[in-house]
């Protein structure tokens, strides 16, 4: 990954909003002029990432492809200082 | 993907139980012989799927990396006829 791919600009965190929220800030950015947008999520949120990744791909974008998918695990530390382990992924998806 | 990678044998479906029941499956899998194992969900048990590779590989199988993460649509048709779609996720593990 090049270091233009890391730059936030290009990332679009999916929380709880509704998908069509994501989904249009995904297409923003391509119609902006980037060629790549990495979607990020953590814990329930995944799914919408993967919801918002496909609709994307199949209704606004048609010549965006999946490049690379990666999950992991973050360690996330609450009010309390207790810390839990939490599931995240990163789509990226590119029309290169 | 070969023939062998496709058998069911090897793919664990992740729905609604808590995630420590297909971690245990995908275990039972790796510790039986295979040195693959598939874990497939859609729609909200896709958070579910990513957290089953998460603890298996951080916790019980070591040695097992995500070879392969596949995304796609599934459309349902439900019993009165009307057709939705819905995510998918396949999630390979390996450790070869």
């Amino acid at each position: 990954m090049t270091e233009n791919e890391r730059n936030d600009e290009n990332t679009i965190f999916v929380g709880n909003k509704p998908p069509m929220s994501y989904v249009l800030a995904v297409v923003t950015q391509f119609n902006g002029g980037s060629d790549i947008v990495m979607i990020k999520a953590r814990g329930r949120a995944i799914s919408r990432a993967v919801d918002t990744a496909e609709i994307v791909r199949n209704r606004f974008v048609k010549d965006a492809k999946v490049k690379d998918i990666v999950i992991g695990t973050e360690t996330i530390t609450n009010e309390e200082g207790r810390s839990s382990n939490v599931s995240s992924i990163e789509i990226t998806l590119s029309t290169k």
